[in-house]
């Protein structure tokens, strides 16, 4: 029996993407009348079969969506959980969610766990401070799309929305030098993790540009408790010579806030405070504290939008994108002298 | 041929339950070894063949678990699932989530997509003001276990763990009226569903027992907005006779508090307030405001406890039982005019 045809030969035959002739042959709408109908001639010229097995596999889908995330109660992330969802509606997606709490096992589980549970795709936003990503790239192997979110891993070659980290902590850090500040503390997360890379890496290029010294960096779980512990110690030692607290999401800063505020420090007068994440709390709190809004539903949006067209319309050549959205700066009390 | 011995012949036969001899031929730890010698002999003796099909059946597990929550990112329903998480991770169990939004449609769909990916058992706490209750029997109809926390249909027999609102409502309006409060407005959600009608009969039982006047009930979707446009509009119309707010969760409390504070009144000394969930900003609210810790942790604990351990033991006769467990008054500046 002869070699079947693939749509890889048609392709080759046209001088064409095989992702064009699969799309002209699924009538998709991205494909011009006049392409469709040199794949549709050359098909047939060549005896071309479509793979039924392969398309029933295709159509066996779950219509279900799976999304890791490491903590569902924050802010940041509901959001995003929220903005998955209405484009999963609008496709008549439903989302199943698993969290990893941070924890790399956890992570493995719930990979495993929406897998057996036939989902059709998955977004992730990994566990902090890990590089082993072999359970993430066993799903993409085995034909199912993973997309990241937020956080990535570096060595897997996807789709990835991330947010504007580096810049938007710029901004906030070249703020807070306009505010008067000049001796950074930075409370940070795992400095393993890209974002909290990033974040650092915008601050201290800041305060390089106006000839600051670089910001001196503690790493912590980034918990109100944690955050108001080492505030509290860092006092206690009389080592506390900092004009500004930049925090890495608001539950740090809050604690940082409070710790302050009981050794007898004014906010914003001495001490300038700002978070990350936009927390409802940090809008209500004394002084309300500045944060950053990472605009979590748009981000959500576009990340279940690009993994639903991709398991409707699946590219036979691997991809990988990333593409990055702003974020918003939220300026408040806590952060600002002049106003 | 001869009709097969079935565990309820045996059952009969030595005058004992079904479920004793399921367990005791599971060698459950809860049966003694005397009724297993007697069942074994029984057994044997009626030539018993267990149901290889059904046992089968019972070892095809998934050992996931579903949650259904109204909406993932409130205080309460993340520390259920974190409950839920801790002791399914114990027993080796996955668990996987869906919100509902409280929308029916959205609930059908998170059921029937949980069950699409096969897990063992359903933990939900159903949408508001909602009645009908089908796709929930049509679940349990099917062998799959579907137990309520929190919330519940009232028309399903099957296991509940839910809160002690009523008594803890009670608590809370007592100790609102012993700082002096006599005329008292409720922020209700929809009244058709039992936690609210339950937390509204403690207060007003508690206002009847000081001989005091109804609470005045406006019914709101509870978000931080519909709270103090509501409160904006009663104090413009020249109606806010009240001195003393309940809100039924923390968003409208704090929305109430933003509103009132914005129109000078002054908290506690002209208004009382308290809220229903303890959120996280309610602790850092200015002032801070009284609310009820839910446990929400245990519940999950105890929810996951009860359905899992009736996957891995089911009992073949249908059961009903309805556990309560105490919440825990947190009494803040908000409610506490004398300390």
């Amino acid at each position: 029996m002869a070699k079947q045809t693939t749509i890889h030969d048609i392709a080759k035959a046209l001088g064409i993407n095989s992702s064009t002739v699969s799309r002209a042959l699924n009538d998709h709408p991205r494909v011009s009348i006049k392409t469709k109908q040199k794949v549709f001639e050359m098909a047939k010229e060549m005896n071309y079969q479509p793979n039924v097995l392969a398309a029933n596999l295709r159509t066996k889908r779950s219509n279900t969506l799976g999304i890791v995330v490491p903590h569902i109660s924050r802010a940041f992330f509901s959001n995003v959980i929220a903005g998955v969802e209405e484009y999963a509606q609008q496709k008549g997606f439903n989302v199943i969610i698993a969290q990893s709490k941070d924890m790399l096992e956890r992570e493995r589980k719930s990979v495993q766990t929406l897998m057996n549970s036939r989902v059709d795709g998955i977004l992730i936003s990994p566990a902090l401070g890990n590089e082993d990503a072999q359970h993430i790239q066993e799903v993409i192997d085995r034909k199912t799309p993973v997309f990241f979110f937020d956080r990535h891993y570096k060595n897997i070659e996807t789709t990835r929305v991330l947010m504007d980290d580096q810049q938007i902590s710029a901004a906030l850090a070249s703020n807070i030098i306009q505010q008067g500040a000049k001796r950074f503390l930075v409370l940070s997360g795992d400095l393993k993790t890209s974002i909290y890379q990033n974040r650092l890496q915008g601050i201290n290029n800041m305060l390089a540009d106006y000839e600051l010294p670089e910001a001196m960096v503690q790493e912590t779980n980034l918990t109100y408790e944690s955050s108001s512990a080492l505030i509290e110690q860092i006092v206690q030692e009389g080592s506390f010579e900092f004009d500004a607290v930049m925090a890495m999401n608001d539950m740090a800063a809050l604690g940082a806030q409070e710790a302050l505020k009981k050794a007898g420090f004014t906010i914003p007068d001495q001490v300038l405070i700002s978070g990350f994440s936009n927390e409802m709390f940090s809008r209500f709190s004394s002084p309300p504290i500045t944060t950053v809004d990472q605009n979590g539903d748009k981000l959500g949006y576009m990340a279940a939008k690009k993994i639903i067209d991709f398991i409707e319309d699946p590219d036979p050549i691997a991809v990988e994108e990333t593409s990055t959205l702003k974020s918003e700066l939220i300026l408040r009390k806590s952060s600002q002298r002049y106003q």
